[in-house]
């Protein structure tokens, strides 16, 4: 193991606005042993999330944010290579909270076994990962959708969104979902079975809504905030959800924040406006995992992944997120893999 | 009755911002004679509630616009001088949508009965009327406040805070009002029994909520918005309840109306913000009333009206709502009463 040398990028600065490769250092060190109790990971493929850029700011938030000098957080799926802990076997597959970097030592908080014959590993960091618990929780507890009513999701051609319309598919709603690009709404439409595509890029969201949802929308998963939850503000029904998973329009901002200006439609609607993070249902995701992966089986819920190469292109690949380049689960390929 | 004149306000053009006089038209016609099943009702007060100045807007709502040349919707109070109803005698005082008129016809749909020697008139219009009905159902469905913790509310003096506050003190909570001027400010301590007060006009809200919730905020019930709602969602709990009943700072806005920025806020604290309407509880209120009127009957809560004497001074006296300038449940005397 000595002869092992780790790589990492650790936060240099706080960034203001989109993040810069000055606001990382890129770090060397060899890797530890693993004390007792612990194990080490050869990390193959770390998840680029829009989190990530609320981690990296001094602010009060759910979790505490990065320190300036820590190894960037960010979960990841690996190979166990050396371990101290009975729980974990040389040769295990893992995911877990990692971090930006070629190896991790871990004492097995909040790390899961995967199996990389029945799916391929990025899609445990995607569509069985946070992303599609985020999805699955969100939806179902909190948008809490019937059959019949029409569930609109932005960021729809992303990990969580593209999850959020598939299930409500199954729950028999209608799924209208956001996106930008042609290439990205033909997909919502022909390969994972919405109802409708917005293409916010080159369609007025509003009309388009309009014309998509003729019955008004029930539920709004929200992962962009911004203009677009204003337009979805504007056609909600009689006691809409509006699950509040994310606002990436707004992550970059240098301004102050653009709030909805028409949040009094929740009044006039009786509608509801509520936050949700994944981590609460941590206790539960071992009941929604093998519905996932069952309906995966199936063929009801598909998954795509965006696979950059090269542990050092993290900076730039990270970004994709913030300009929306990224179609599907986003996840930089460490390149170390055997 | 032929000789008997009834003068309304009827909505003569659309506001821009703060209604002016020249909205209004004011109008001379004789009072009709009730056909079968109807009744005449000499109004005596008529209730002056923010609402009213968004059913003058044209525009998607939870009811319609009051349309042009129609006698200006209102809730008011008065006494059956004529009856072709079984249901309601002459003699009988009511209250109901009767406009803002002297003189209302009603076939009795949503007409109610009250008694003027247990609690006086106005009272039937504010905490034991739609207000104090507001704050019960709004409160304790959406807030739904438990023993110890901290509720937030904004137009504390007025006819819906005032109640908001006291039943959170019955429920055993902290309450913290937020009104104009020291004057409310002490009535809320020294007589309603609130925990604290901040004067927004010259008090940081943000540094006085931190202050006054030590324990930050579990639910705020939000008659304002803009500023003030900003202000509370920076001190929020964890699944703290924002009830949205009303949004007064930005009612007259001829600029667009301030979302609030940091609604993100909802997420890292996994919080609610849930619009509600009095009327949507209809058929419970009268559970309702007979235990707000228990708890004024044991001094529990404390009733206050702010009475402005004649009919004629309706343009004028609707405006004290948005200034702040009222004190206590605004309603208007008609004037005509025996």
């Amino acid at each position: 193991m000595n002869t092992l040398i780790n790589h990492q990028f650790r936060l240099a600065t706080r960034p203001i606005g989109l993040p810069k490769r000055s606001n990382w250092s890129y770090v060397e060190e060899p890797v530890r042993e693993p004390a007792d109790g612990q194990f080490v990971i050869q990390v193959q493929y770390i998840s680029l999330d829009p989190a990530m850029r609320g981690w990296m700011d001094q602010r009060r938030s759910y979790i505490p944010p990065v320190g300036i000098g820590e190894v960037m957080r960010a979960f990841a799926a690996g190979r166990v290579i050396n371990s101290r802990n009975s729980r974990f076997a040389e040769g295990d597959y893992v995911t877990g909270l990692f971090g930006v970097q070629q190896y991790a030592l871990s004492d097995g908080t909040h790390v899961t076994k995967v199996d990389p014959r029945v799916v391929p590993l990025p899609v445990y960091l995607g569509t069985l990962g946070m992303p599609g618990m985020t999805a699955y929780f969100g939806l179902l507890d909190i948008g809490r959708p019937k059959p019949g009513e029409t569930v609109v999701v932005s960021a729809a051609a992303g990990a969580v969104g593209s999850v959020v319309g598939q299930i409500a598919k199954i729950k028999q709603c209608r799924a209208v979902g956001i996106a930008g690009g042609p290439q990205k709404c033909q997909y919502l439409v022909k390969q994972l079975g919405f109802d409708a595509a917005i293409d916010y890029k080159s369609e007025d969201v509003t009309a388009a809504l309009s014309k998509h949802c003729p019955k008004r929308i029930d539920v709004y998963f929200d992962n962009v905030g911004g203009d677009i939850l204003e337009a979805v503000l504007t056609q909600i029904n009689l006691h809409a959800r509006i699950v509040i998973c994310g606002g990436i329009s707004q992550y970059n901002n240098t301004t102050p924040i653009k709030g909805p200006s028409n949040y009094m439609s929740l009044l006039v609607n009786r509608a509801s406006m509520i936050g949700m993070l994944v981590m609460d249902n941590a206790e539960r995701f071992k009941e929604a995992a093998p519905e996932m992966a069952g309906w995966m089986a199936s063929g009801k819920l598909k998954s795509r992944e965006d696979v950059v190469e090269g542990f050092e292109n993290f900076p730039e690949t990270l970004l994709k997120l913030f300009t929306g380049e990224n179609f599907g689960k986003l996840v930089l390929k460490v390149g170390n893999a055997p």
